[in-house]
């Protein structure tokens, strides 16, 4: 699948980082949201509310998540994070990521 | 409006300078395109291929275009590109924009 159909995508992207990590919030049919964003190269910790699948459209990356080993992550692979957590991330390379969020 | 709504958005993030300009390909149901698009400070020059017109969400930046004096833009400003046309920008913050396309 190239494209989200149906959809509505926000305006206004979320920036953090001074910009090295950016998203855009995309809004479906049946009200649940994904966000679509860019990782660039340096290391970064994120938190979580929802429990999160992140899915890598391209890139590179090694992810901490907690009480589990480094991972290699890449173009096509994807990570789930528990809701409440926080977890590192070095990316090595642009990394353009798909997130879904699941209010449990 | 804070969001484009019944519209598809492409996966794959579109990645220029090294993740320093990025944007996501959105289209409307009548085919029209535009981009939504993030640039991080720095010197970066463009060429159009169609006449484009850039809304700038958020941001500050200087932009020469052909032929005429730098202007200074700001969140909330518009600049028109004709097309087959190059043009500099001067990005001082993170700008937020969205980018149309006219195939005159």
């Amino acid at each position: 699948m190239s494209q989200f159909n149906d959809v509505s995508v926000d305006l206004k992207a979320n920036v953090y980082f001074d910009g090295q990590v950016t998203s855009r919030g995309v809004t479906f049919p049946d009200g649940s949201r994904k966000t679509l964003g860019l990782m660039l190269p340096g290391d970064y910790e994120f938190g979580t509310s929802e429990r999160e699948l992140m899915e890598i459209t391209a890139g590179h990356l090694e992810v901490q998540l907690p009480g589990e080993e480094v991972q290699t992550i890449k173009g096509g692979d994807n990570f789930k994070v528990p809701a409440n957590a926080s977890f590192k991330v070095k990316v090595l390379e642009v990394t353009d990521y798909c997130c879904s969020y699941f209010a449990d």
